[in-house]
This record gives C-alpha cells, sequence and structure tokens, in this order.
C-alpha cells in the first residue's frame, strides 16, 4: 500500500492528468499520495510551512471528467505568494498571522486551471535575505535545497508535489531547482503577473515554475498563457557560455560542460558562446538594482516595525552597500545595452547552455550562491534548468533564450532532457 | 462657524502642521473642517467612494505634541490602493466586496509619518480603463476633474483635504492635477513602493503625490525618504518643450506657453527644449509597454469572472491592440535608448516646463488624453505640476527632471510657483 501511494506520487502533472482522463486515477488519490509522502518525509525535508486542510476536500469535488488542464493536481505554492484561504508568512516575524484577503493572481490563474494548492512552502524571508528556510536537501539533508523558493523545490524533488511556484529576483528558482533535481522555468520578465507576491524588486522579481518533466512546465505555460515562439528547426543550435564568471565553477561543472557537446551531439550542434568583455559587471549591475529597489520595497517595514526587522532590510533601507538611487537608473541603462547586445549575438540559436548553480548543493541551509543566474535575471531572459542524470548529487544545466521565446527554449528543452 | 470650517479645509497640510505645532488648532478640529467640507460639496463632486468612519476618532487620538512630519494630518487615499481598514473596490464591479487585510506600503509609510486617512476616492476602475469615476470638476461639474486619480484630483483642489494620494501609468495623476488646480508629483519611477497597488503595467506604474502647495510635495517627499539631489543655482536653467505632440496642444497651452519665458524671467532662463525625431514613436511605444504588461496583469480576472470584467480588460488580455510579446521587448528597448537620450540632453537643467495637459478639463466625465503625460512615464522622470493663476479653468505647467532629481525638481517649482 505505501509503495502505490509512493508511486501515484512519483507521477508528473502531465501523467496524472492522463491516468485520471483515462479514469484510472482520482484527485483524491493523488492528493492522498502526496499527503502520505509528506507526512513520511517532511520531518527530515521541511518543505512545508502550511498545509491546506481543505486540500482532500477540494480534490474530492475534482469531477472525474473535468476537462480543465490542471484538474486536480496538487501544487506547492512558495509563502511569498498570497492565498486567500491560508496563511501567507514570507517566513518573515512580521508576517507571522498574515491572512491575505485574496489569491495572487499567479495563484487564481492555476486554481481557475483546476490546481489545488496543497499548501505553502518554506522561502528565505522575503526572498531575499534575513532568516533562511528551514527546508533540507532530500537527496542529502546536510545539504542545502538552495534558496530562496527552498521548500517548493525540495518539495517537487521529494516528489511530495508533482507541481510548484516559487520566484527568482537573484537566483531563486533556478539554482535550487539544480540543487533539487527539479526542471524548472524562470519566464521572461513581465509574463506572468507579480502582484500579489511580496516585492522585493520590482524590475527582477519574476514567477518561477518547478516541475519534474519538461512536458509539465509546457503545462503550466500553457496556463499562463505564454507566448507562441518560433519552433526550433529539426537539428538544434544551441550555444555554450560557462560566463563571466567561469573561474568560479566548481569541477564537476566544469566536467559536465565539457561533455555536453558530445552528449547532445544526436541532436544539436553546441557552439561556443562567448559574452563580450562589459559582462564582466552585470553581476554588480544586477546587485546596484536589487538593493536599491528593495529600499523603496521594505521601507514600510524599516518605519512600522523596525524592531522585528532583520538588519539585512535595514541595510536594504538605508542604502548601506552604497548605492545611490542615481546609480539604480545608471544600471537600468548599462543592463538595457546588455539586452540588446545579447538580443543581437543570440539570433538564429534555439537556446544558449549555462550553468545553473556553481556546482552541487553546498552544506548547511544557506541560499548558495547566485553569480550564474541573476546576470540571466537581469537580461529578463527565460531560463529553464534540465538535471542531470549520473552525478553523486542533483546538478543542473540551464538554457537560456530570448524575451519571450519562452516556449523556443521549451521546445529545446524537450529534445535535449533526454540525453541527460 | 461655517467659514471658521471652511478656513481651516483651506489650510495646506505644512500650515496645519504649523498651527497644531503652535497649540492653535488640533487634528480634530482639521478633519472636522474637512469633513464639513465634504459634506457640503461632495453631492456635486463626488470625489470619494468611502469615508473612513474612524476618522475623526483616530484625529481625537493624535497628541498636540506628537512630532511626526503628518501627524494629525487627513489624507484622500485613491481606492486603486490596499488600505487595511476600508473596502478597496477599484471601482470595479469585481472588488466591490474587497477587504485587503493590510495597507499597502505607500499607505503604511503615510500613517507612521501620522496621517489620517479620511477615505478611499474614486477612480477609473483598475486606474486603466472600463468605467469611468462618477468624480465631477469641482471648478464646473460639467467637466471632468481628469484620470484616473479623479476623486483624489478633485478632493484635494475642492479643499475636502490637504494631500492625496493617487497613481500613474499614463497621465494619471498630472492630468487631473492640472484640470483640478493643484500641485502634483510622479515622482522618477521605482522611488516609492507599488506593491499592495492594484497592477496594470509592472513597469510603468508609478505613485502620485497630491497637495496645494510647493512645500506639502517637499514634505511628502521627506516621509517617502526621497534621495537628496543637486540644488539648483542661484538663477534656474529651465528648458521649454512642447513636446512631440505640439499640434495637440488647444490656444490656452500654446497662449500659456508663449508667456512663460517672460513671466519666468526673475528667476529663470528659459532655453528651447527640442527633442529629436526619434522621440515621435514615444507614445506608441508607451501604449505597446502598457497594453502588453496589461495581458499579464488582468489574466487572472479573464479566466476567473469573465462575465463581470470589461471588455476593456479583455481586450488586453486578448492582445486586442495587436501588440505581440517581442514588441513589448523591444519597446522596452526602445524607450531604454530615449532615457539615455533624455539623460545627456537634459544635462545642467534644472528641469524642463512642457504642458501638463493638451488644454483646460474638457466636458464630461472621460479620464482626458494622455498624449502629454505618458512619454514622460515611459521616461521614468520625475514630473511636478504647478496651476497657473488668471485663467478661466485650471491650467497646469510641468516641470520635468532627470530620474532621481525629484528634489531638484520640487527645488525649481518653490521659486517657480510665485510667478505662476
Amino acid at each position: 500500500m505505501k509503495d502505490v501511494t509512493t508511486d501515484l506520487a512519483r507521477l508528473t502533472a502531465s501523467e496524472a492528468r492522463a491516468e485520471m482522463r483515462a479514469g484510472r486515477l482520482t484527485s483524491l488519490d493523488l492528493v492522498q499520495a502526496c499527503l502520505a509522502r509528506i507526512a513520511a518525509r517532511d520531518k527530515e525535508v521541511r518543505a512545508w510551512i502550511t498545509l491546506n486542510p481543505e486540500a482532500e476536500a477540494q480534490a474530492a469535488a475534482i469531477a472525474p471528467d473535468d476537462p480543465r488542464p490542471l484538474a486536480g493536481i496538487p501544487i506547492a505554492i512558495k509563502d511569498m505568494i498570497d492565498t486567500g484561504d491560508l496563511p501567507t508568512t514570507h517566513n518573515s516575524p512580521l508576517y507571522g498571522t498574515n491572512r491575505p484577503a485574496n489569491d495572487a493572481p499567479c495563484v487564481e490563474v492555476l486554481r481557475a486551471a483546476g490546481a489545488i494548492v496543497l499548501g505553502k512552502s518554506d522561502t528565505t524571508e522575503f526572498a531575499a535575505a534575513g532568516r533562511w528556510a528551514a527546508t533540507a536537501n532530500p537527496h542529502d539533508v546536510t545539504r542545502t535545497p538552495g534558496g530562496s523558493s527552498s521548500g517548493t523545490a525540495a518539495a517537487v524533488g521529494d516528489f511530495h508535489v508533482p507541481l510548484g511556484l516559487g520566484t527568482q529576483t537573484g537566483g531563486s528558482t533556478i539554482r535550487p531547482a539544480s540543487f533539487c533535481g527539479d526542471v524548472a522555468l524562470k519566464p521572461s520578465w513581465g509574463l506572468i503577473s507579480t502582484e500579489g507576491v511580496k516585492r522585493y524588486s520590482v524590475s527582477l522579481d519574476t514567477i518561477g515554475l518547478f516541475a519534474r518533466s519538461v512536458e509539465d512546465i509546457a503545462l503550466l505555460a500553457d496556463v499562463y498563457r505564454l507566448p507562441e515562439a518560433p519552433a526550433p528547426g529539426a537539428r538544434l543550435r544551441l550555444g555554450l557560455c560557462l560566463t563571466p564568471y567561469a573561474d568560479k565553477l566548481e569541477p564537476e561543472t566544469l566536467a559536465l560542460f565539457g561533455t555536453l557537446a558530445e552528449r547532445l551531439a544526436p541532436v544539436a550542434d553546441v557552439i561556443p558562446f562567448d559574452l563580450p568583455e562589459d559582462f564582466a559587471g552585470i553581476d554588480d549591475l544586477h546587485r546596484c538594482v536589487m538593493h536599491s529597489e528593495g529600499a523603496a520595497a521594505f521601507l514600510n517595514l524599516a518605519v512600522t516595525r523596525p524592531a522585528l526587522l532583520h538588519d539585512d532590510f535595514h541595510a536594504r533601507v538605508e542604502r548601506r552597500a552604497g548605492h545611490t538611487p542615481r546609480q539604480m537608473f545608471e544600471a537600468y541603462d548599462a543592463l538595457a545595452r546588455l539586452r540588446m547586445t545579447f538580443e543581437e549575438m543570440s539570433k538564429g540559436f534555439d537556446a544558449i547552455l549555462a550553468p545553473s548553480a556553481p556546482g552541487f548543493a553546498p552544506p548547511g541551509k544557506g541560499p548558495g550562491n547566485p553569480l550564474f543566474n541573476a546576470m540571466w535575471t537581469a537580461l529578463q531572459v527565460p531560463v529553464m534548468t534540465l538535471p542531470v542524470s549520473g552525478q553523486d548529487l542533483p546538478l543542473g544545466v540551464s538554457l537560456v533564450g530570448r524575451r519571450a521565446e519562452d516556449r523556443r527554449v521549451i521546445a529545446a528543452a524537450q529534445r535535449v532532457a533526454p540525453l541527460l
């Protein structure tokens, strides 16, 4: 019996929907399997802050022939994102009793597609700094799941739930997905509303999509109406980019990237893709924007509840990193120039292969280094991470696309994934 | 007695604070005077959707020696902005019963400074389209107060309240302020958090500040910690820019701008400031970004409550204006280039004088034409409007600054205002 529920919990959303359509599975079976998996695992993994007490009742109410794309599929929602029926704590002592009146738009869209919010997953405080998530990496509980979408990444990677929502301002989706063995998409900036998501950096905050298959990411792309994009040709054209920070890569990543051209040869031409020198400063530009926008985002907390606000956020409000508001606007302009350069350079590529993290998940609970993610967030481009098999621990490869070509990246990932 | 309360309602926030500090006025006196003014006027003006039933009690609780910068000062909050103690309807049938759990950060900051939220003011639906505000122009009730911050602009201009919050995505602060005779500031984008404000266009939505004096705008700039900026020199250096759309200006505006150099000669050199030809497309770029970001912003409403959602918003979600997501990103890049050009061109100017609207408020209830505002919103620059005396109806002049130099614009406005 235990094996059966575990097996059900291992289904992807697309597989579960196919079983439901065939009349061989109900939403309640699936939700109960997920809850059983959580009961067995979450004392150690600690992915969840709140479980939805109505999840089984909501699952039982899903009609067997419900045609909606996510009908009856449980999903984890990062506890940075408002839910009208569950607390939303941002993992902050300032929001311990916070009960939003409404779902965030990104959650409403999921529920309208039939998804069942299984619960709220742990996060770095305000998805930014301060307090870390309590979550452990399910593949090695002495290591971090990565942050800030720690709980969502671990819950999906540990078969608590097939789908999850996170966010990314620096590397908060792609990096934990890499550490936990998930498939994830950070969409092009601006395509999914971040209203109802605790604000950190308005021009960088992005909703992140977590799953265990490329097909499931495509399903979520449909639900969020991500735009159509040119399909890749018969043979993929992929760039290979170690970024300006290649000297910060761990040996396991360097070794992996040395094999990619050969591994992917059956489906793709892999061509070196080196960014020009002016990209070396992109991480500093990203940090300037993120910290400066954080000064506006956290001002209200600094003036209303200073004692409970972690010093990391007072540091943002007081601009202790030393960035002036003028520099923020200069950073906007400099990033805009780099976006235009990347647009030109990436013409004709289906995706650019890049590291999803420096290497394996490091020991401890810290969020990890966002160096290989923040630059793409700043460029507004879609990034998808795919797990690579045959490693000691999970390790992801990023496929980076051009803005609004999220679907082209997903299509490329569908061909690449079986070879990783 | 009636005259006394009317006189109190005519005080600016700075004047009222000085009276309170001198022990000659209490917050309760002021709030009651404002409520009396509203009782006398709002049947005709219809600025308010909700009045705060606790306003008098909150005013009575303000200690006479409360040192906070806005202690006891009543303020109008556009009903697009969340308040934890009052409904927030967005003037939409979809949100008639909406009761947010928390104040928006921009409201929390005001309350922490001692302000009393007198109520929620009417707005164009979602500050965007659909349903217009019921508000009339207090200077001629057959005319529009302008939109979308209709209620805030009318309430401030008609002495219901000395201060107000609005928003601006196209021209929703500067234009109604011009029509109602207010002083207003649309700050540089990104300096005041728009969290808790109904989303329309994430890269354009901006909080707008309304008052009846430049000094009061400076007070609000302090409260929101707008950054320090270079002070103008002994003699102002002002550009004069009729924008690429000068052919759309009404005769009253053309006549006024013909007099500005002479009017301001005592304090300023007024120098022609012509934008290069590539600025002619800026209004189209703005509209592409606004409509495209609206597709993401309103998707949740289109899928959850399609029957009650005004067709204007379905049009955004369905991208009926014909902009593709790729074009949105191209518009981001094109606007970024124009921002850099404006940065270069505006070096050495304290502010650029420009029209706040095509002309006087037109008849009816429509929001008016945003053509002379949207371009500056898209450029992220601070814009302050000052009312000009001696006209048949209110008419404003905009002072446009460089990004993050909001304080320089305010300082220039302090010298310019007495001559208008």
